[in-house]
């Protein structure tokens, strides 16, 4: 019987679990076995490794994290780590892996490909939503939602205060999650860092509204949007207007939590989809979903292009937030 | 300066306020004045019309329902009502409408294109997602949360008691709440209404779920799926296996409660999009998103044509289901 | 060292797992083995044991449900069937038991102390509330707010269609549940088994209501407040007035779920407090919270004894509904 | 017809708007008119006033915040402030308030009556539940289940990457909320500024925690536990131990969303029992709940004595965190 590996690596996402339950469900109806491995790269290189079964992965569909733990490894960017990884990965008669992670996951998997011919198939799993060749990753849609729920919340407080909110969100060096929050939590002002920010601009906007009768705004800054996130664009803005407002950064409470319907849909199909890719013959790809089709694209490719934010949904926050 | 109206029709959706929103904010930013009709064509037919400015519209993006009132009327279906709409609508001056809800509604735009000449562009707007034309309707994706969060806790007691449940969820004729509320609640069996349901089929699959060491079931039923829904599925079942189980209706839980992220941001888009094409003179069509693009789709089409769902996804929730 | 026994009996509600754990860990804390019985009564008799140590407990605080299983036992009603459990749990060494649930649990644990001399301390768990000798029971909390949350979401669909809605929610012969969500859900009437049902009279309120301007209306009905619940009700004041009106049964979602801070902090608390109880020689108790502070109630008291709803809440409820 | 005045003021808190509609529709039934005040006493000596009919106060129920909005006023700090309020609700015609908020805004209550003989009945409404007199607070109950809720979600995170999280939640300085959701969340370690904080005892405790084989650990503390908060303490732990862990402050987010049953039921009773008591000739009093009997504690003791928390639910969470 044929063997692969499963993994999750890089920060924590939900559905990561629900997609780990597909790999090894998708594997069993194929007649494949799969072994589970713990700790991301970390545990790769110390051989940390459990079998899964169809019952292991029962009730965990639902649940937020990843019961096969994620770490980071200094040790797997040195050529001798992987090459150790890639030894146990044959010690344990692993012929193929599923990677599910991010940016830096799959830079790690296609390594291994190039230097040890170990085929890998990728499934996107970040709540940044920062990969090329996808439209989603999974656990975006969780983030968003749970970022979505606070703004809700604190845009009650800003509303009986009449006061004005900064409020950042994850993303990393993106503005995804920025800009979905944004959109959909009314906010007045949306910082990306795919667009300058200029905290002079937004100064005139904040008091502009304010002469139009709004008493409260919501500014959602993404944490790469601005040097010091929501704190630093806060105080160059009053650098300029004296402008009153209190910071809160949502931090990881986006991270958790149990995954929405859509990214436990993702990770189904695209945890069933690497399974079959790799069953197929293909490796050294992501499967994702580009304009609503799924879609196999080359991990180099994933990890070397940028996705761009939506603009115009950008310049749509504008006229919707009057 | 031109005037359009919008109003809500059907039954309610989430996101519908979000979309009302955005019709207003976005006529304003092209220099259009917004008419609100209250209680869908009923209300049209009495004339009942309130002017929507900017502030009028705040506050409201993230709350369930309809500010607009929705209602069902018989008068409309009459040629006769339905003239009397359109005098009440030149009356007042409206020159075009945005029509947001479902099926139902779209039959009556386009009458009301077709006899009187009012053009009438289209926003999705209900839970079922039935319609042709768009890959989602504003609404759904809250639903399907909804339905999801509830199976959830349902599987705590089926968990802890070992039984079975048959969970009926909404959808009227078509099964894609069912089919996306199934596959991500690790449903064992779901019935749809596009796919010939078995009683018998469905008792083996649910022994042998037993016989396999699985001690509870969620048995997803779509209420169009069976006559009796749910609970005509079950009582069809045990006239051939005494399989034990509770039957939970969801009901109109699923139509409530504050929009997701996914439902404000494609009701923003849609509401603004809708504006946008009237203003640069297309009518008698429906905005919507096909395979991840924004489409706009005659209206014609998309309430003769009878959407499918996603049979892919229902072969997999069979193999994840294990 | 001395053992104790655990186990979760009758309907399972949120908060038991919490329970489960702070037995656990209070009895590690005295020197105490812990042993799990599975499945209630059922189990007790078939021997189903299981040690539980202080890691077999680690996050399950947050769980709906019980990892311990529950059942119901026709069998533990015969005094053989008793005979057997008592048996088992000397076979096992176990001591003392905590035994987590409701009136049918304690009654069934007062036996088992009458019979066989095994010292029994009860903690209430039951979404129900209808213990005597506890203000609260652990799961009573949760259910009220996921009743609400569903109400919550029902009235958007309800003012958005100008509709009534009767809304039946759990607590079999007591109206605990009904009285707070619907206090809490600002329901125009509240349906309790604790005071007559009197449909014409809820028939002309409603009609006031209307009168009065208000265009939807939540009645809150507890499931045995009328012969055949909501829809029983709703049936018989249509035999006096022609009121239209949905029907929504709750059913089990208000069972599952995370439970809330209040009934994780009453299952540490009296979970805990039951170990220290019998550990201090003290059994055939029931600890709970009589007006805020912690007692023991006997058994006896507990099964025998009615608690009554607070009556001041219902009349305040329809001074608030106006 | 006599007439008082309402009116919310310090930090919002959910619950609030529960109140006010308790304060409107109770007044009613008692024949009196009630009168608005907008922005606390800031609008008090401004004059802001507005006529709350029982309509105007529909549907706020379940909302967050407050309509009455809130305002902190320097100018009512001095006498000067304070005559020109009792001289506009002298104009008004007021005969008596209802006051809704936390200890400061009951030390201006109490001087606005001892000053200017203004009659007025404290409602406790501040998520921090600081207040003597009263086991809880309206808003309490909520704050403490949405950082429960964010704790749940961190520690998917903190399990999956095997980390310590240090979380930051409010209270000024009193630890309630801080020793209610670190018992409910779990938490190994919660600092409150009831208690010595000693970081050389933390740090012993975290790493014996490791070595028990806790990977992953959550620290809640209370915002006036330490000097510097979360970070703080972490910064002073660090120096004598390399403990790693991240810090996230939860900030706004437990000021706001939809109250839970228990702050409405608490708002309901508290808002109505307020305006009886001044109606029966009451006043310089609150409204509260002591050991589970509703009592009015003069509002001098309210806020001059300083309520302890439960230091045998401190003892308890040190138990049960094994």
């Amino acid at each position: 019987m044929k063997r692969i590996g499963v993994f999750t690596s890089g920060g924590d996402a939900p559905g990561m679990n629900a997609a780990i339950r597909a790999v090894v469900r998708q594997a069993y109806a194929l007649g494949l076995e799969v072994i589970g491995i713990r700790r991301g790269y970390a545990g790769m290189i110390q051989g940390e490794m459990v079998p899964l079964g169809v019952r292991d992965v029962a009730n965990i569909l639902q649940r937020g994290g990843t019961i096969l733990l994620t770490a980071r490894s200094q040790e797997f960017l040195t050529e001798e780590g992987r090459a150790k990884a890639a030894e146990k990965l044959k010690a344990a008669g692993i012929e193929g892996l599923v990677a599910i992670g991010g940016d830096g996951t799959f830079r790690g998997a296609m390594r291994l490909l190039e230097e040890h011919k170990i085929p890998v198939v990728g499934v996107p799993g970040t709540i940044d939503n920062d990969l090329y060749g996808t439209d989603y990753t999974v656990g975006f849609d969780t983030a968003v939602n749970t970022a979505l729920e606070a703004i809700d919340r604190i845009r009650d407080t800003a509303a009986s205060h009449e006061r004005v909110f900064f409020i950042e969100v994850m993303g990393r060096d993106s503005g995804f999650i920025a800009l979905d929050v944004g959109l959909a939590g009314g906010a007045e002002v949306i910082a990306v860092p795919e667009e300058p920010v200029d905290p002079r601009a937004i100064a005139e906007g904040l008091l502009e509204s304010l002469r139009r009768g709004k008493s409260s705004s919501i500014v959602v800054v993404a944490e790469g949007a601005y040097p010091g996130g929501a704190a630093g664009l806060l105080a160059a803005i009053r650098e300029h207007v004296p402008v009153e407002a209190r910071v809160t950064v949502l931090g990881h409470i986006q991270r958790g939590g149990s995954p929405t319907a859509k990214d436990r849909i993702l990770a189904c199909r695209w945890g069933a989809g690497a399974v079959e890719a790799w069953a197929g013959g293909t490796s050294g790809v992501l499967g994702g979903v580009v304009v609503g089709e799924v879609e196999l694209t080359p991990l180099k490719e994933a990890v070397e292009r940028k996705k761009d934010i939506n603009r115009t949904l950008l310049a749509l926050s504008r006229v919707l937030a009057l």
